[in-house]
């Protein structure tokens, strides 16, 4: 059985859904951000990058969003969450997962953890200030180039559904105003009334508030 | 046949080899970024991220780096760089891909475009400043933990080589001492000597001079 290892709030959200998504048998184990849990010794053995999330399989462990996307929909043939037997196909989806990654979640990250690129507290000042637009040309974007509706690759629910539902959770907290990005707000709206989402989200909230 | 579009001393230069360990019949196509050609309506109707690597492939167009080694190792399946029938095998390739591209490639980019992060000159040049030490902690790590050797995922040369060694060409711009991490100079070293490195160098020389 894998276990997932997220905390709150944070991208492991995207693959604790895809793991509901999928039909998997797993457990989660949370790690509390707020108490430095990610940088003790025992978090460091499972991930050395003192990150989440991770997945613990039963060959080895698993870290960075991207990979444990396509790892799940590819260990789990039956619940098509992506065009596996289309190396076109698989690698649009991969692109789409690339781009939140490595271009929103970073823009996004220049918030809370400016301090990973500079050193100067008035620089760190200097990012946050300017996440409100760095995030937006990022939604902009998704909401004209992107976002095929209903579903991010269009009529197929794949593993960038989970994944744009994830990092959407953060516009209020990064002053995107969702109402400029209405595919963007109907996507999150669509993802919230799926019995996964609705599952994983309380787990997370229960877990929070225990 | 595929097109790639390129700009030198970029990561675009993974894929490149990779199309040419892949055997793929394929041309290239370069961007001048000093001329500001990424940002020319021709070029943004390709990839209007207005960044390289973008691949024209007979299906559509495919852009970032990491979905486009593995669009390449799914679609030249004899030239076996990758674990294509072990999903876990896979994710730990695209795992490390995806950590050179939202890791170590964004600590990079702190160096010369850190306008995407912050729009005042003081923080600009912080970051800046951090650069050779956030840079350095992801080699510390790849050194330690991720770089098996001979090549990335041991025995077997993948997808990840020619990101890895794209990326460490970036070294020394970083001012990160490559004698500082023996695996990764040792890798640099070896991937240098493969035919299809010293073409593609060779080519995108060719391309810079002419």
């Amino acid at each position: 059985m894998m276990k997932l290892y997220y905390a709150v709030h944070t991208c492991a959200l995207a693959s604790h859904i895809a793991l509901e998504d999928a039909g998997a048998e797993y457990s989660i184990q949370r790690i509390n951000f707020a108490a430095g849990e990610q940088r003790k010794p025992e978090y460091l053995a499972i991930n050395p990058k003192a990150r989440v999330p991770s997945l613990v399989t039963e060959r080895g462990i698993l870290t960075e969003t991207p990979a444990m996307l396509a790892f799940i929909a590819q260990s789990f043939p039956k619940a098509r969450l992506a065009p596996l037997d289309d190396p076109f196909g698989f690698a649009e989806v991969q692109a789409f997962n690339s781009y939140l990654c490595a271009t929103l979640h970073v823009a996004h990250a220049h918030r809370m953890r400016g301090y990973r690129w500079a050193d100067d507290p008035a620089a760190i000042e200097a990012m946050k200030r300017k996440v409100p637009d760095s995030v937006a040309a990022c939604y902009e974007l998704i909401e004209s180039k992107m976002l095929r509706g209903p579903w991010v690759m269009g009529e197929a629910y794949t593993i960038c559904d989970p994944y744009l539902f994830t990092v959407a959770q953060w516009m209020e907290g990064d002053s995107v105003d969702p109402a400029r990005f209405p595919k963007v707000r109907d996507h999150r709206q669509r993802m919230s009334e799926r019995a996964a989402v609705r599952k994983v989200l309380a787990e997370e909230l229960a877990e929070e508030l225990a």
